[in-house]
């Protein structure tokens, strides 16, 4: 169903707004954020989806991540969505931050329980995109890149090499690169799929183990110092990761960050590098 | 008191830390921020103080005005004080946002029920520095500039203007000019002070009426859209504090950005237009 603007900020010569709309892949509202840059009034502009981590809102990036400047002198739309269906009445899905609520781990849910809402793999996939086209009619052209973070990393890398073609480049901070190996795809897999073995068709590792398309080139960029690579668990295995692209024939400049943590102070400091390898791929 | 270091997090290739301590200016426990640039692991660098607005802790410029690009690129160390004290218990001083809590105004209020802990203007004036100084030994240059958002804009005003010398520099976005003629000042000044008249002494517009010394150079950015210029009751009063800028000799550029608001997104527009204003003083 057609959005409905919530809000809209000057930023950067730009417009920010937040918009909601009736998803029918997730069978509720959901609210999404877009950052329109100031070339779309000329002429229309690429978009670029930055899908959020666990925890988050369409609202944690375009709050901290200072990405509105690299996308206004790119002239780079950036869209982005909710981490998971809201205000459904699931029992327990409000319990841990890891699944449920701002956990949707950008897959379409097979379990009764979950299936009715929890389809974010298609919402972002085919919904989101239509509905932003919609709303911005003449704004859009058809070039579209995808980049996340954390669980949004995942999210990308995934969407990216399930569906060769639909974006021309792909990037990630600190992705959880092999989900079914660690405690996070272990339980979301389970809860939302009905088994860590399922989730091999949301593995961006496993995807990449039976790539045999063109070769590309992956940008990510890890915190050294990030808690969930250096603590008791591993969540993010993106050696594991760069091990099998090297396998395939794929350029992955993972860069490993020095210092840097986990957070958005983490993505503030490299954001504008990753805006500015999509401008490069949606030129 | 010595300050202990809460949190740090790299950002922009410097370091990001929260410090608590023991005031005696304000007789509580005090949390700041500061941003120390990657330049001073090689030499002393100068400091600007952020002010922030109404409701804000030390948090809310680091988290959300992407400050750090250009303070990194500029070598600025970027010291930023909470708004008000904390956890002190006043009947009412959680009541409401303008006063009290996350309102302190930055004067030395004269009240009873206040004056023991709201005493903001000899805490940023006097005892942060001597703090920042002891936590950061042999990082700091002497010098130092002063730049702040609405409430925090008047305060950098009226601190630079009130304390001769002190400050290289001074800036603000969407200050609030003239605080005697409004109704925040009204309420800040009876409140803390006991009468509107005695606020002048802390109102940068009748500072600058009388300001006599050699000219300077003030940068002001205010958004043409800020609901708290052009709704019902102007709080910010920047043209007459243009006009009596324009009488003293002094040099105001005061840029009014058409389409942006009083929030955050309107500062991270324009923030690094400040902090090279700043630099350009400071070295």
């Amino acid at each position: 169903m057609a959005a409905t603007v919530k809000s809209s900020v000057k930023v950067f010569g730009g417009l920010l707004q937040r918009l909601t709309h009736r998803s029918s892949a997730c069978a509720c509202d959901m609210t999404f954020a877009v950052y329109m840059p100031p070339q779309a009034a000329a002429a229309p502009v690429p978009v670029v989806y930055w899908l959020s981590g666990l925890t988050c809102t369409d609202e944690n990036f375009h709050q901290k991540s200072g990405f509105a400047r690299a996308a206004s002198q790119l002239g780079l739309c950036v869209v982005m969505p909710d981490t998971s269906p809201r205000g459904v009445q699931i029992d327990g899905a409000d319990d841990s931050y890891d699944f449920g609520s701002g956990a949707g781990f950008y897959v379409d849910a097979t379990q009764p329980k979950w299936r009715d809402h929890y389809q974010m793999y298609s919402y972002v996939k085919a919904e989101l995109p239509e509905v932003v086209a919609a709303a911005y009619p003449g704004k859009l052209s058809p070039a579209a890149s995808i980049c996340g973070h954390s669980m949004g990393g995942h999210g990308a890398l995934t969407l990216f090499l399930k569906n060769p073609g639909m974006y021309r480049s792909v990037s990630a901070f600190a992705p959880i690169c092999n989900p079914t190996a660690v405690p996070w795809g272990d339980k979301a897999f389970k809860g939302y799929l009905g088994s860590v073995e399922a989730g091999a068709a949301h593995d961006a590792t496993e995807l990449m183990r039976q790539y045999s398309g063109p070769p590309f080139k992956i940008l990510i960029d890890q915190g050294a110092a990030d808690n969930f690579l250096s603590g008791e668990v591993n969540q993010l295995r993106p050696d594991t990761f760069a091990a099998v692209c090297n396998e395939r024939g794929v350029e992955l400049e993972l860069r490993m960050q020095e210092g840097y943590d986990h957070s958005y102070y983490f993505i503030s400091s490299f954001i504008a590098d990753h805006l500015a390898f999509h401008a490069a791929a949606l030129k």
